[in-house]
């Protein structure tokens, strides 16, 4: 069984946001696989995809801080700055993290850590609107 | 034809350690498999799975001693430090490097590079056994 | 329908490079897909491959300048250092950005956003041809 829909993500500021409960609202055909993968790929080069803990806010504002402070808009060196001076580092941080992932499906549920949930990590301070392609694959 | 387990990695210090082995005799099925991918999720946020070199034990030392290097645990700005100095670069380190990986499987076994092996990437100092959820899928 | 290959690529300089339209004349099969994925792993330890903007070429030259910023040559604390300066920062890079990436197709081709390619993260100074392994997976 394959299925495949394309969503459209309600627009966040720059930082880590959790979206897990947004797709699952999108992808209830899942209940009807038993074993499968959920493929997803923000469709966008300024921002990322990853999972990381579920539970406490302040990991997503840690993670915001860390990225700002590692991938820094002040590099001189940096030639790609006429669309403003968050763009470079957003590409670099899109690839750092990564813009897809594979989440496996057991017994119609995404089969995911208790912790772990997914992040949208917006990269730019207005990135509007994020596409998000799902791509799934099981059995029933 | 799918096939779905979870297993339990032993436990292992803080560092990157070399798992190729550890996994391969857990999916002994596969040698049923023509053309197929195999999915690695490993079950937590403050550790990770990546591809690197299977030979000199050095590269593992030397990305240990990198990672900490660049997520140290001294940044001033780390809000969530109530479950120790060392979780919230786990966090960091765990989406850097992601936790999952994709495999393709040919005739009957992994298809991986010479040199490329399976590394857990353990960013704790106790993290304990890690619950690694293994996803195959392929054609006989 | 399963469809695996293995291609090589040009050999190119240390750098980022787009590749899509090496990859997508190998395969056209993907044309009798309608919903599917398409699995890349690049047999390799010290290069990689990320999605990332198809358009200014500056933001290529720009990644590879922050990278070899970040992972510089010159640690102290290296000790994998027998394969020459530029190898064991290829190895940090190559997991830091990854060396696998599963792309959606959609009525016969790859799903990707409009900004989006593939690119061949060359991290060492003479990486030669290298080798990528595809499959394909999806239904007609």
């Amino acid at each position: 069984m394959w299925i495949q829909k394309e969503i459209t993500l309600k627009p966040r500021d720059k930082g880590f946001h959790l979206i897990t409960d947004e797709i699952l609202i999108s992808i209830t055909e899942i209940n009807q696989i038993n074993i499968g993968i959920v493929n997803l790929l923000l469709k966008h080069t300024s921002a990322s995809l990853t999972l990381n803990e579920n539970a406490d806010p302040d990991v997503r504002l840690d993670m915001k801080n860390y990225f700002d402070d590692v991938v820094d808009e002040n590099k001189t060196y940096f030639e790609h700055t006429s669309e403003g001076a968050d763009d470079m580092p957003a590409h670099i941080k899109s690839s750092l993290l990564g813009n897809s992932l594979t989440i496996p499906i057991t017994n119609g549920r995404l089969n995911l850590g208790t912790w772990q949930g997914i992040y949208l990590c917006e990269h730019r301070n207005y990135g509007g609107a994020r596409k998000l392609l799902i791509t799934i694959n099981g059995e029933s």
